[in-house]
Formats: C-alpha cells, sequence, structure tokens
C-alpha cells in the first residue's frame, strides 16, 4: 500500500493502531488474536484495520460474537452482520448464543454485567479450544473517560480512577488512543457498514447517561479536553495504581502467613507502614482470601484498620460474603466462612441496631457501610426507575417518614411485590438463593413494623407505586 | 455548657469540629490560632465554634481580615462587619487592606490567584508579628468536593485531585469534614449573622460554575452522595500521594547530586523504578530546582524521560520557566539558567516549527506540550469571555481557518488590542515584562501573516469583535 491511494485521515488512523501495537507491546508477532465484534462501529473498525495490519504483524485472526439474545430479531441481525462481516474478511468467525435474562437470574448481576460475564467466558473457551493467544476488544478513549466518569460517581478508589487497561492479561484494546469520532471517520472513510445496538439510547442505563449527557456538558461548557485530559490521568493513576499494589503484595509475601481457611498478619510491621498502604494491604488481603473485591467499601478498610490498632485480642468484624477479620494477639487474621451457619454461631451475634430517618436527604449507616439517600418527587407521566436492585421508588403517602434502617431479623415477615402473600424474610431469602453468609448482610427499610424495602432484594407490596400516587420517595443505597 | 441547654444539631456540629481538632491533631492545646475571616457564612460559624472551644483547648483566638478592595462599598462593609464580629467575641482583630488589581497587573496572576497571594502574605506576617501557631481556615467538605472537580476539569494529576488537606503545615481546617449545608443550619440556630459576596454569583468563575451548576446535576441526576464520595476519595489519593512523594524524595536524597544551579541524577537507578516512580522523581527535581511546579505539564516530565531512556550525552529538554534537563553521559542534570540569555545561545536556538489548524476542534500540540481547542459559536448579547489569559474569541470572520499555532520569532509584529499601533512581538514582551527565559515559551496565532493573538498575552486588533460580528472563535490553550 502506497502513501498516495489512501487518505490522509485514514493513514493517521491506522498509524495509531499500529503504535499502539509496537509501543504498548499489545500483541507479538505471529500472535492468533479473537477481535470479540459486536457489530457496532468500534468493533467493527477494529477488526477491519487489525485484518489491514494482519501481513505487517504475521496475525492469525479470528471473529468472536455473543448473542445475548436480549434484543429480539435486531439481536439475530446483528449476529448475522458479524458473520458476514468475518466471511467479507476472510477471517474464522466464532458464535454462541446465551440467554443472558435467564442466566441472570440465578446470578444476582445486573443485566449489563451477566452479559459481560457471559462474554468472557465465551472468548476465553474459545481461545482455549481455538489456540488464541489474545482477545482485542474495540473500547477507546471516550469509553475510557465514560467509564473514569463512571467510577468517580460511584465513589471508587484510585483503582476504578485507573480506568479501562490497554492490555490487561490476555486482552488487548488497540483503539485505546482513538476517540469515538475518529473510529466514525474512518468507518465513513473506508465505507464500512456497522449495526446500532438500540439499548445504547436506554438512559435508565448509567453508562448512556454519562455518554448522552454529563460528557456533553463537561465538554461544551468546562472543558472541551476532557477526554484527553481523563485518558492521561488514567494513564497517570493506573501506572501509580500497579506500583502500589505491587509493594502490597511484596508486603503480603513477606509477612503474611496462610492459615485453615485464610491467612494472618504480623501487626508489628503492618502498624509500621505508610497509612496508604496499610489500606492496600487489608485490601489485597481481602482479595486474596475471598478472590475478589465485590462489596469491600472503604468502611471496611477503616474498620479493619481500627480493629488492628485498637481491637483486643479475640475482637472481630464481619466483612460481606463470610469473611471475617480476627485480632488475635499480635496478628490479624482473615478467615473465610465456608460453612453457612458461621455467622449465626453464638460467638458472633448479629448486632442489633437501627438507624431512624426523620425525613430525605443522605443518611450515613456506619453499621451497615452504607449511605442511603432518599429523596422526594413528582410522579411524572413515565417516571424513571433504574434497573438497579439498589434502589427503588415507594408511593410517599404510604412510605412516609419516619422510616426505620436496620438488619433483617429471623421474625421479620414481609410481602413481596407480586407474590400474593406475607411471607417470612428468611424463607424469601433461602428462597431466592442468597447464601447464607451473605444474609447477615441484609437489611430492611421499615414504617413503624412494615417492611418496605427488603434492600436490594424486594420492594414490598405496601409501598408500592399506583395509579392514584402522586408523591413518590426515591431511596437508593451506595457503598459508604 | 449542659447538653440540654442547646438544640441536638448544634451538639452535633461542635462535636464534628472537637473531633476534627482531636482526632486529626490539627490544634494543641494552648495553641494561638489566628482564624482568616472573610465574613461569609463559613468562616463566620468557623470562629464562632472556636470561640466555644476556646476554653477546652485552651487556644489564644484572634481574627485576620483582608481587604482586597475589589468590590468598593462592598468591600468595606465586609471589613466593617468581621471586625464587630472580633469584637463581639472578644477577639484580637487584625486587618490589611491590599489593592489587588493593581498588584496583580504586575505578577500577571488572575485577580482569585493575586487574592489569595496576598491573604498568604498577610496572614503568614500576622502569625508571626503576633506570635500565632497557626492559621484556620473555614474549607469544608463542599469546598473539597469542587475544588476535585476543578482539578478534574483541568486535567490535573494525583496531586490536584487529592484535594484540600485539612492540616498542610501551619494552616488547618477545622470545618473539613462538614457541608455548607450544616455550616448554614448553624449559622442561622446559633442566630450568627454573615455578609454575603456579590463575586460568588460570578458564572465567569470556574470555582461558582461548578458549585452552582455541575455540582447540582451530579446531585440531583447520578449521585446524591457525590460529596461525601468526593471526599472520602481525596482523603484516600492524599494519602497515597503523601506516600508515593516521599518515596520520590527518598530516592532523591539518595541519588542526587547538587551541581551549580541544579542537580544530577544517576541514570543507572532512576530507569530501573517503576514507571510512576520516575515519573514522580522528575517532577520532584524539577520542583527542586526551580522551587515549584507550576506550569509543568505531563508532557514535560514524558520528554524528560524520554531524554533519560533515548537521549545521547549532550542531549536536552527546554522546560518552563528557563529550566533545563540535559542529558550527560549516564545522568540527567537539571539545570535552571538565572542568565536571561540561556535560551538565546547558539547551542540552543529555538526550533522552528508551526501546526496549521484546517478547521475548529481539538488540536494536540505536542511541540509546546499544548492543547489548543477551537470552537465557533454564534455572537449573543452578553457573550461570556472567562477571564483567563489562556483563552480568547475572537471574530469567525476575521480569523479564518486556516490558523497557524507557532512560537513567536524575533521579526514578528503585531496590533495588541487597545495599544493603538503596530510594534514588535519583543517589544511587547519586554515592555510587559516577561523573563526572558520565558519569552521561549510565547506562541502566536496567525492567520496567514497576521500575528491574532500572542497567546496567554493579548489578543490582536484584527482578531477582535465588533458590533456587526455575528458568528466568534473561540480558542483556548491547556497545558497537554
Amino acid at each position: 500500500m502506497t502513501a498516495g491511494h489512501v487518505p490522509p485521515i485514514v493513514d493517521s488512523f491506522l498509524e495509531k493502531v499500529r503504535q499502539a501495537l509496537y509501543e504498548q507491546g499489545l500483541l507479538f508477532r505471529g500472535a492468533r488474536v479473537l477481535a470479540g465484534v459486536s457489530g457496532g462501529p468500534d468493533s467493527t473498525a477494529l477488526v477491519h484495520v487489525l485484518s489491514r495490519l494482519q501481513k505487517e504483524f504475521a496475525l492469525q485472526l479470528g471473529v468472536a460474537h455473543v448473542n445475548h439474545c436480549l434484543r429480539g430479531e435486531e439481536s439475530d441481525r446483528d449476529a448475522l452482520f458479524v458473520q458476514e462481516l468475518a466471511n467479507s474478511l476472510d477471517v474464522p468467525f466464532h458464535m454462541e448464543t446465551v440467554d443472558v435474562a435467564a442466566a441472570r437470574k440465578e446470578s444476582g448481576l445486573s443485566l449489563e454485567e451477566a452479559a459481560r460475564e457471559a462474554r468472557k467466558a465465551f472468548f476465553s473457551r474459545a481461545m482455549q479450544e481455538h489456540g488464541y493467544d489474545f482477545v482485542a476488544l474495540g473500547h477507546h478513549a471516550d469509553d475510557n473517560a465514560e467509564w473514569m466518569l463512571i467510577s468517580l460517581i460511584r465513589g471508587a478508589g484510585a483503582g476504578g480512577l485507573s480506568g479501562i487497561p490497554p492490555v490487561n492479561g490476555k486482552t488487548v484494546r488497540p483503539l485505546f488512543k482513538l476517540t469515538r469520532k475518529e473510529i466514525l471517520k474512518y468507518c465513513r472513510e473506508n465505507a464500512l457498514k456497522w449495526v446500532q445496538d438500540s439499548t445504547n439510547q436506554d438512559q435508565s442505563i448509567l453508562r448512556n447517561q454519562i455518554r448522552l449527557h454529563l460528557l456533553p456538558i463537561l465538554e461544551s461548557q468546562y472543558n472541551p479536553a476532557i477526554v484527553p485530559g481523563l485518558n492521561r490521568l488514567s494513564n497517570i493513576l493506573r501506572e501509580e495504581h500497579l506500583w502500589m499494589d505491587g509493594m502490597a503484595r511484596d508486603f503480603l509475601e513477606d509477612h503474611a502467613k496462610p492459615i485453615k481457611n485464610g491467612l494472618e498478619l504480623s501487626l508489628v510491621h503492618l502498624v509500621k507502614q505508610p497509612l496508604a498502604l496499610q489500606r492496600r494491604i487489608v485490601l489485597q488481603a481481602m482479595a486474596e482470601v475471598r478472590g475478589n473485591t465485590r462489596k469491600t467499601s472503604w468502611t471496611h478498610v477503616h474498620d479493619v484498620l481500627k480493629l488492628a490498632c485498637q481491637g483486643k485480642s479475640g475482637s472481630q468484624v464481619h466483612l460481606p460474603d463470610g469473611l471475617e477479620a480476627r485480632r488475635v494477639q499480635r496478628k490479624l487474621e482473615f478467615i473465610l466462612h465456608d460453612s453457612p451457619d458461621w455467622a449465626r454461631t453464638p460467638s458472633q451475634p448479629a448486632k442489633e441496631w437501627r438507624v431512624v430517618l426523620d425525613g430525605p436527604g443522605t443518611h450515613q449507616i456506619p453499621q451497615a457501610g452504607l449511605t442511603l439517600v432518599c429523596y422526594e418527587e413528582e410522579k411524572t407521566e413515565n417516571f424513571l426507575l433504574k434497573e438497579d436492585p439498589m434502589e427503588v421508588c415507594m408511593d410517599l403517602e404510604r412510605a412516609s417518614f419516619p422510616l426505620t434502617f436496620r438488619p433483617w431479623r429471623p421474625g421479620d415477615r414481609f410481602t413481596p411485590l407480586g407474590a400474593g402473600g406475607a411471607q417470612k424474610v428468611k424463607k424469601f431469602l433461602i428462597d431466592h438463593k442468597v447464601p447464607a453468609q451473605d444474609r447477615q448482610n441484609i437489611y430492611v427499610l421499615t414504617n413503624e413494623e412494615t417492611v418496605l424495602w427488603l434492600v436490594g432484594q424486594r420492594l414490598a407490596e405496601p409501598a408500592k407505586i399506583l395509579s392514584e400516587t402522586r408523591r413518590i420517595l426515591r431511596c437508593k443505597v451506595f457503598l459508604a
């Protein structure tokens, strides 16, 4: 290909991808690369540009597509489109059909999370079966900026703010330096067709709200260069995050000892470290014992460090998913309880507490490591209920203040929305497969003694919105 | 004072301040504390609550106020108000009157920066003269959240994102855990009066835009608990920032050697460090040699590290304010040139380059470490020109594309807005006291050979907006 045959912008796009492959060492020469393709402009441009670089890098390219069956005919249309794209580029095509909506019910994940998990699982299987070395995804600079804003809004620490990494294990993102605009331009200039995912316009999804609403405000009214700015910040924070996590890992290698179902840390060494390192050591110890940091909040880290500094031998902190931190002499133990009954043994009774809420506003609930936000609003024609188990809308007249937030108790009964009758909370949790070790972290919002919301699980019938409802109480729970 | 005499909310406010003083070790018992008081609700509540804690902490309290003379009679009214407040609390009152607008013209700072510098200078003088140990300021949790958003929008790194520290040298912020709402409630419940600063409503000031516009959007549409979330993040990032900076300082202590007008670093040790630490070492070396990190951008750090890894002996990078990084054998030297002529010696000619801009958009200018953003807009009745030397509005018809961005050249002439005639750029820079070592970092935006903007200094007459102007080209420069 000589320069004269291609308009300059195309070369600049190709050049940026080429640079990313070389400079960031995303792929090695001769690598087998499976491109994850949804059929949208990003992944369409990705597989097109990779096929143009195929010879130069001696790549063996494949295309993978997951049909999530979430959008009916539209989903099938997309699958066909991607298959034809792969054929036109003369690249092997791998597809799987997953009923995400069904799979989701079992896992308790959100639709988005469940779809992502399904893709990850299929990509990983396809890599193994067909001998691919890498999965290439079409994430770009705007995606990363959006992700950083999401993290910021959700209250993430430095980890979340370090953004989407260009390379993460066997996953590579060759378009990470390109913007959405550059990608669309590339598609147009190369006469590429793509399909539109109708859910991209769904403003009940936070990611879409950020893309369609918040980012345009920031760009037009605050800093037109906010996307490159956020990408620069993500690069800085990511390197710092990797470095600090490395130091925490080194510390654990030197000073943590495996014990039954967990590990123990020498306190003498822990408390000598700078506070920032202590926090990362605790986070990583929890992740190591439990396998992930899901549900771990700032309050948990804070509580464990307080236990380390001020706790007496024998005192403990209960953490999500059956994890426990215990002070034993001059050591801190992290133990994962796999027995479903551990939290109900007499030595660890659930503490009795309640927080009374006098009115709307932001309520800190340190006992649960949560923040509860309540606010009133008019009921409009199509009031927006986000697809988020941590948020509910209730009829304000029937859910009137004062309200009480507290852990559920074995005697609690409630009428789940749509269930047609009252039942024990305990039965509901068992029927809905909430693992025993998680049940101690379930809370209720009540009005006098009526349960209005089994938090994170189900609204109760008495709180539901009716056609005659005029004002709404919206409640949302955040990790504190 | 017994609990019964005080409404509960007042106690909770007092309790939070007391906790901050104890737990964060903001003050020692018997400390002499000078409260900086503007007369607004925050600093009024601050001095009131400190006076209530005076006995308990054996504090010796004083009040300081700077009259910036920026708002005419309103400024004098505020000064009188603060004096009366101090009298009513029986606390010594220290005041200084500074003509900030005049002082600003000499320094080249923005009005806000100049006012802050004037306050800092007066507080520091008053502390010395009257033997105070601390200055207490009224910054609170909302201020910190706003500051973090400002940093994010301006494209700061982890340093800026770590927010306003509760304690910084001799400056303490006893209200850092309180929200604006809690402070106003405290003022009302204690029947405190305060004065309103009319510039708080001025939306051309970024801080006010964030407070009055962006933060309310984030709170109402994204996360009502964003303020506590940002404060938590600031706490995490601040501790990590302190820790990492400590490591960079340790490295410099071990591996940097002072040389004439600067310091030298052994490359063997530098390149062995993680990238994140290398970046912080370079930033800190620059700060040490130059006394500050103003004008230091990400690109400068990047360029110095490239010099360290790939530069030949003898190659160098020019940095702002007369700083130079030079590769000498297996060492990196940072040298501050105090001779105004260093940048013009034959060994360091200014490089010739130009960037041609074909249309509006975001233009990276790596040669200058800058991003230039241009966009077109309709001229409205009161179009907004921010008080920012890095931003201009031009008549789009007279400043039409293609435009050129390049360093100024000794032969350049231009007609400064309002100056009544053409002159040499060189003469303008000398007349306006731009230090010789900074003159190599001055750029021009031109249309063919006409200078439209001496960037960061002055718009040119040919680009100015006229009554008949219909469309505007707004250009803004950011550190890349």
